[in-house]
């Protein structure tokens, strides 16, 4: 069988099983104190009374970027996307190493750009790049490993979501996607408008205050919207063994999106992916206190349930409804590789 | 300019000059307290009273390893890469996170084979795999984060070797290109000892307690031997500040080495590369506890003296010598990618 036959997710599970079989046997030799073990967006151990987050992420020319990004941007994006998995646990970043692997005809120039990206970055957020590897490849393969550690000992982690609780999110959805999808399609879009659209895709800002104010109020499940909202909200629903209903005419959609995309707004903010926003489970009181502290806009947009309470609700499905609570056909998936 | 023009080496000296420049501005938002930063085997850095210990290493496909390495050979030499950098600085190995790039072609079960292997090698030396990423690309790249800590908050580095010291090293060298070799010009060697070449090469064995008992017993400069003895010698010359005196009649070669290589085993010794062995500086009267206390073999070949003393060791240099002191010519480097 090969790996695009059981999909990005099917694999981890597959490989998640060899870990977790094989971890007894060297327990022994570790005491670990895992606090957050495969599966999350991050993981987290405690040792000599501190908890430290680590996660790991790839760009793959090709795959995950293509000319259109500039290599400083890139360095940006790399950084980026594993802030943002620090800010889902509410952690503060704090080192990252740098795995680089280029093909030996790329510009040096190029190479210092990137750096420069990750950076520019690495200074607004307060981490620190402390060391790496360099490897000759056929294609750019930009590996970034974060570490960072928890505040007063909680996480946020996707397996907290209880029945009844909001869904919650931070900022917009699908700008990101319309970017994307703004740059392979050539469409022309006026100057300021189109600059949005390619920030969001491509300098994405991590919510990382934002997270640490969520842990503080109170919040203790989150999920940073990567793969796309419902493919998001859809593990948070696995791991927390909780369904999801939510309400299509709540998804915050930027206005430049709604504009130039129309109907196709919905579909960009659904699967999209790569937004790089919280999406959290709280009780009601408990979003009116974050909606005091952050900067950015909060939007309820639905609400969790129990597994079992309906017979449709058996394995903890994401439901996409409308204002009258009638399901809405939805078939588009968030991103999987392979 | 194409960073085949400046290489590896070059590359990585510009990047750290783009992050150091840069560095001043992140520190006023976060003390990281860095103990060892870039350029060493890994990277340290102290919070909360305990001392972490990262690093990060990746191979691809075509360039650090062909289809004559097993999927689960491939996951041995994976985390052993990473354990061996944290054993060069004495640290205790803790936690692993993985990222795997894999064609959508690829078989499941390989897959599985390779997490196997990781298993074996993180089950004998107690390490965790804790989190990881799986995504797409034209080529198979891992790349393996290993936390580790340090103990009684000292450590092994590159950059205390001192004037006069021995150069000391563990185990046989060699033996890992003696195996490449082999694989690669398809050489009929008979199965023990043809096993025991590929064994080195496929299934190094990272020195983790030795790297202990060193720190143990006072050593504080190493590194392990990935790039080539003559090359990494050079990494400590260069961090320490010394010249360095290698005899070339001491170099510890395994008899099959000597018996199917010849004149050439000692080539294959200097500038290999992939033996995994620690190289260290040292008193007589540390060689001599160490060599009480570790279960390997351990070889005095030269020593280290310093800069300036003779018009010729100016720049750090490593030089070959035979048992009279006299230069030998030696024009082979270490392995350096681009």
């Amino acid at each position: 069988m090969k790996v695009s036959e059981i999909g990005e997710f099917g694999l981890i599970k597959l490989l998640s099983e060899v870990i977790l079989r094989r971890r007894s046997a060297s327990v022994a030799k570790n005491e670990y104190g895992m606090v957050v073990d495969i599966g999350d967006d991050a993981s987290a151990w405690r040792s000599n009374k501190s908890l430290t987050i680590a996660t790991i992420d790839t760009l793959v020319q090709g795959v995950h970027f293509t000319s259109e990004i500039s290599w400083r941007e890139l360095g940006w994006k790399t950084l980026a996307v594993n802030l943002s998995d620090i800010a889902a646990m509410g952690g503060l970043p704090r080192n990252a190493l740098v795995s680089l692997s280029l093909p030996a005809d790329t510009e040096v120039d190029d190479v210092i750009q990137l750096y420069e990206g990750m950076e520019d970055i690495a200074t607004e957020f307060g981490v620190n790049i402390v060391g790496g590897n360099v490897t000759s490849a056929p294609v750019v393969v930009i590996t970034l490993t974060l570490v960072g550690e928890g505040t007063n000992g909680v996480l946020l982690t996707r397996s907290r979501a209880a029945p009844q609780e909001l869904i919650v999110v931070t900022g917009y959805l699908g700008t990101s996607a319309a970017g994307q999808k703004m740059l392979s399609q050539h469409l022309q879009i006026e100057p300021q408008k189109a600059e949005l659209l390619r920030k969001a895709h491509f300098l994405p800002q991590p919510r990382v205050a934002e997270g640490q104010v969520l842990l503080d109020c109170g919040v203790r499940c989150a999920i940073d919207v990567s793969d796309g909202l419902l493919a998001d909200v859809g593990h948070i629903c696995e791991s927390s063994r909780v369904s999801a209903r939510i309400r299509a005419d709540l998804i915050p959609i930027h206005p430049v999106v709604k504009e130039f995309f129309g109907a196709e707004a919905l579909e960009l903010a659904l699967g999209g992916g790569e937004d790089y926003e919280l999406v959290f489970a709280a009780t009601e009181d408990i979003v009116t206190a974050v909606k005091e502290r952050v900067g950015c806009m909060v939007t309820v947009i639905g609400r969790f349930s129990s597994i079992g309470a309906t017979k449709e609700e058996q394995s903890g499905m994401v439901f996409l409804v409308n204002e009258d609570g009638e399901n809405l056909e939805w078939k588009m998936r968030g991103w999987e590789h392979f």
